[in-house]
């Protein structure tokens, strides 16, 4: 949906957008009018002494490896290297409610009257209303302006539930597999789809990191993203990782997903032969990943994000280490990503998603001298 | 999508169009330049003794309450009276292998260029291309021009799955029940979402009769609208309750059910008084109902339509009953339904989709002289 930028942007306080890059932040300068009130965390991804530049104006924190060795010591094993998959680093270092990210190569796309489109407006919007996993709505999102429930929705589900997680979509390329760029090399997404949608309690979905904000508190602990990239077998699968946990566990915990609005507009296909070395042996594993998420059951004793997650790595380690040795060490990284989420989050998780106090920021690592200063 | 009217309709031979009406059916005019070259199956509800007026130049059959009397005998008991629930009948009289039922009071709608729309053409696009139940496709249907499955798909399920029903949706006018209509007077649809997506398996919707395409040889002896109107306690359910069997057999038999488009232009809402009367039974049972269809399973045995709509209706007595005894007369008259389509279609309905001749096409009401010339 096209909107006007508004002079004091909805959670300022309340939401940190975080970029993973290996390159000068640039892109920036086109989403000045929609971020420069948000604090960002930029994920530097890479050589550690390189330096990025980031457009002035913009108030944010960066981290290289160093940072993340410094800050997470031995734990730092399960952020990964040379791979988008680093971002979730900024997730675990935020202390703000909610979290938005987006890629370097991503920029504002244009609504179908030509208006800029503020993205991190619809996701919020996507955020603060609730979802409805229970029963398909014809009309799409029911608490969006000039829509409602459908005749023969039952009232009882007409109250929603919390909304975890908005998953926005591409105009321009689309997040195609590298099978299907070498196929259809010339294809754009120029169709707007002008609806957000609850994904039912049930089905998994695809979950891309390009476009994509969540409930930090809510469902943060779960959006791991995953081994990729440097000493892997595999890459490209962070995101999708990230979303079938999330699904699952959302699913246990009867949160909703929403996908949808709002668009952005990627710019840059990514080398399709590249691409396939990092996605083949994830083309074959997934075959054997969807039916093993689709059949995961969490016992009702996993009441909390963490125990929910932690009881997902030792079916992954289980189920999935018969796949290949890699998901054994990947249901190890999960337990450690949980260890290193709660040391920076002592406070814990709450599962209601209550707010709580955001007053204990986590300094920028630029100025961080030790990693007790992080983790407070 | 705006399409150019064709020449040589698609399947022009192989679809009725189903109406049922009260009036003079003066709103075919406007579908004219689509609907001329099909054929037509009119069901007048209501009074046998008035004359509809059908515009020059259609190619139709009419049935009034005496013709389905005439022909189906004792089992006529299942066919609804006084609510536009009686149009099953017509999926029942009918031949060919795809049927488009549409309310009289929709009209061609404008897509956002302002063409007009071929409700048909799109339905018939929906039903002739593959359903996706197992896995969501974030850029909606993966078959459409210009899209694809997205990263993470996996490939074993990118053939998809036969589509067995296209649900259309509605500009102007939504498909409100009393409360809302009571709430929201002036609440119009003006949202045109440009996408066809299939409901997830095991996701309930709330299926409206308004504008809907079906696989007939896949699912027409589920599309029973059940028991309405005259003698009944409950109106306006009739779709849904085609809905919530149809779903529940096609997830269980591996076929899709799509939404989305094609939008009609829906140009008057009935009275939100008149429909409270007829709905409030049915806003609080469908409390019961949702969470009944939710949780039916169908046993493996259960290979064909028929079979699994006579188990429904068996779960349907024992499960529903309780709730009210007019789902136990439901029940017997889905039992009566199964009978009286098996009575008319002796040939039996393909599981498999195959399509089979289309020779012994039904007589118009009209020149039938007896009971006999209609089941052959």
């Amino acid at each position: 949906m096209a909107s006007p930028v508004t002079p004091t942007p909805l959670l300022k306080d309340e939401l940190d957008i975080v970029i993973p890059t290996i390159r000068n932040l640039d892109f920036l300068e086109m989403w000045r009018p929609f971020f420069q009130q948000y604090h960002l965390i930029i994920v530097q991804d890479g050589d550690p002494s390189k330096v990025i530049k980031v457009p002035q104006g913009f108030d944010y924190e960066l981290y290289n490896r160093n940072d993340i060795n410094r800050i997470l010591g031995p734990k730092a094993s399960c952020i990964s290297f040379k791979d988008s998959a680093c971002r979730c680093f900024g997730y675990m270092v935020s202390k703000k409610k909610y979290i938005f990210t987006i890629d370097d190569d991503c920029f504002v796309a244009k609504d179908p009257s030509g208006n800029d489109i503020n993205a991190l407006e619809q996701h919020i919007k996507n955020l603060l209303s609730p979802s409805t996993p229970f029963f398909f709505n014809t009309l799409y999102d029911p608490y969006r302006e000039g829509t409602d429930f459908v005749r023969g929705y039952p009232f009882s589900l007409r109250e929603g539930v919390p909304t975890a997680v908005s998953h926005g979509l591409w105009l321009n390329i689309p997040d195609y597999d590298a099978p299907t760029q070498l196929v259809k090399p010339r294809e754009r997404n120029t169709r707007f789809v002008d609806a957000v949608l609850t994904i039912p309690k049930g089905t998994l979905f695809p979950m891309c990191g390009m476009n994509l904000a969540f409930d930090r508190e809510l469902i943060g602990p779960a959006m791991y993203f995953g081994l990729m990239g440097d000493g892997q077998p595999i890459g490209r699968y962070d995101d999708m990782w990230a979303g079938w946990c999330i699904k699952v566990i959302c699913d246990h915990l009867g949160w909703g997903v929403k996908t949808g609005l709002p668009y952005i507009w990627h710019s840059k296909a990514s080398n399709p032969f590249v691409n396939l070395k990092k996605e083949y042996k994830g083309i074959y594993w997934q075959e054997e990943l969807i039916p093993f998420f689709q059949a995961a059951v969490l016992p009702k004793e996993c009441t909390t994000v963490q125990s929910c997650y932690k009881e997902l790595s030792k079916q992954v380690k289980a189920k999935l280490g018969k796949v290949d040795d890699y998901f054994i060490k990947l249901a190890d990284a999960m337990v450690t990503w949980i260890d290193a989420w709660d040391e920076l989050n002592p406070s814990g998780q709450l599962p209601n998603g209550k707010s709580r106090s955001h007053s204990a920021s986590v300094p920028a690592a630029a100025k961080a001298t030790n990693s007790d200063s992080i983790v407070e």
